[in-house]
């Protein structure tokens, strides 16, 4: 099934969303908001899934149309946003590009960061910085949403806690992370708000295309008018979302409602684009001397978003601006 | 005034404490969680407040007695934890123990990290790890709440932004500190889940304690039975709480409930202890070349307290033992 939030208050109205994204119902007598429905899911999940059915099927008389402007992310504000950096090659590039080497060890042990989910961004909310100076780039990545799941958890029991899956924007001012880094405490300010695709979907609404904790299809990025990249997610993940599940628990539990994310979407074929312009700009790095393609300016626009085999849209879209705060 | 949360749920439930810490009442008709209190601060706390007023003045019939382990977090799971590091001679003393110069930006530039914030631990509950090897160790410290603070708030404007003060035991492993630092994202497993004394205060309940976002008590630590430090809070603070959340909010808003901390509290002088066992660790090893404190073992006790003038508690106090998960 897919759910979404639409705007409303600081946690949204739960909608069910129907598979063709036309239609969209309430399901409050459910549950109010998303996280209360995380918070209950052995419960509500089939409930939920029922309404969905119904509404496929035309039979919701209550449905409205669906609206992806109406949206606020599926949670607007959640409890837990780790951020991993499963494409490795990705990494390995950022550092290829400054010269340095790359631990071995980056192969077998995930990339993690704790992000900030205090205020997450609609999928066509604007992107409200201060500064261009800052070097405010995209990210396209997939992101999962657990339910409640145990400290200690392994790979092999990851795959019953995964209860979404979903598309962010984890934007990233890229003239802030190096002197941010250097502190040696991880991002701070170099990460400002997320951007979430309209709905959050389940594992089963993607078929074959979900294995092994993996997402099997391309996710594609335009700059403007032009396609930025189509990297596909299984290509070259190094960490599926089991091991980064697993990873995430080592020394916590995780709440109902915790997001984690692949980190950019990567391949070793550079002619299927990038998912930042951060990597473009490597590439220009390592061929030219220097990176040509600029860092984005107010009043660009950012579309993210996954096609199914058919060429349907499965998250809806992220398709936002950036603009002077 | 006084505020915890009963256990009760995943968000507690919202109690009024007393000043002097013995009675407690629900104010269920004003808001039943914290958070929610949080999210409509401007009427809640007023309301809140004049329950405050009756429970002191002895004219509260429903009010219970007050027991500490009866409460969760006040803010058992929250949207935003930071924890800055905000007593640079603490970071200073780490680099030297390990032979490092620290850059002189350490001094005018803060150091912040996103933490969890997912699961909160009361006063008493359980440090639950599974391994001694994680090197566990404690690290108290103060944080403030804020309402909703919007991006770019100046120190001047922070703070109308301060509604509440805490105190917290930030749980580190050390012992995986450095390999987690070494790949450059920060902490993440080396910073399991923190725990909190019962109340959060406004900050008018400090008085003159309270001055420029700074408190100026001490904050008292016992190990077992053993007094382990006590050094005070106003004293060698480089950058206040009006200065972190400025800093914190360089790049983003701070939505209502965002938990901002100081990082351990350290003073020069060293005759008054420290908060945390690395610090002493690394004073034993500028002194004899090797640290022989030992980091916490399963079984043992941390209790983290501050007093005022006349030596009642004002927070309640952090009361927990370390056990094997």
């Amino acid at each position: 099934m897919k759910l979404g939030s639409l705007k409303a208050g600081r946690d949204g109205k739960l909608v069910v969303v129907s598979r063709d994204m036309t239609q969209m119902v309430a399901a409050s007598d459910i549950a109010t908001t998303l996280q209360q429905a995380l918070d209950n899911w052995e419960i509500t999940a089939p409930a939920l899934q029922q309404v969905y059915e119904q509404l496929n099927a035309g039979s919701y008389p209550a449905a409205q149309p669906f609206d992806s402007e109406l949206m606020a992310a599926p949670l607007p504000r959640a409890y837990q946003w780790l951020d991993g950096s499963a494409y490795v090659n990705h990494v390995e590039l950022v550092r290829k590009a400054r010269g340095a080497e790359m631990p071995e060890s980056f192969w077998t042990d995930p990339l993690m960061y704790q992000g900030g989910s205090d205020q997450m961004l609609g999928p066509c909310e604007e992107v409200a910085l201060s500064s261009e100076e800052w070097g405010i780039d995209f990210e396209a990545e997939v992101v999962v949403v657990t339910d409640d799941v145990p400290m200690g958890c392994s790979v092999e029991q990851a795959a019953s806690h995964i209860a979404l899956i979903g598309l962010v924007n984890d934007i990233s001012l890229r003239n802030l992370i190096p002197g941010e880094l250097a502190k040696g405490f991880g991002f701070m300010q170099s990460k400002p708000a997320s951007s979430f695709a309209p709905v959050f979907i389940t594992p089963d609404e993607l078929g074959a295309d979900w294995a092994d904790g993996v997402v099997h299809r391309p996710l594609t990025v335009h700059r403007n008018d032009e396609k930025f990249g189509a990297p596909d997610c299984a290509t070259d993940m190094t960490f599926n979302f089991h091991q980064l599940l697993a990873h995430a628990t080592k020394t916590r539990d995780l709440g109902a409602g915790s997001i984690i994310g692949s980190g950019t979407i990567s391949n070793r074929d550079r002619s299927v684009g990038s998912c930042c312009i951060a990597e473009q700009r490597m590439l220009e790095t390592l061929a030219d001397g220097k990176a040509q393609t600029p860092f984005l300016s107010f009043g660009e626009r950012v579309r993210i978003e996954m096609l199914d085999k058919q060429g349907d849209t499965i998250f809806g879209a992220i398709d936002q601006c950036v603009t002077r705060k």
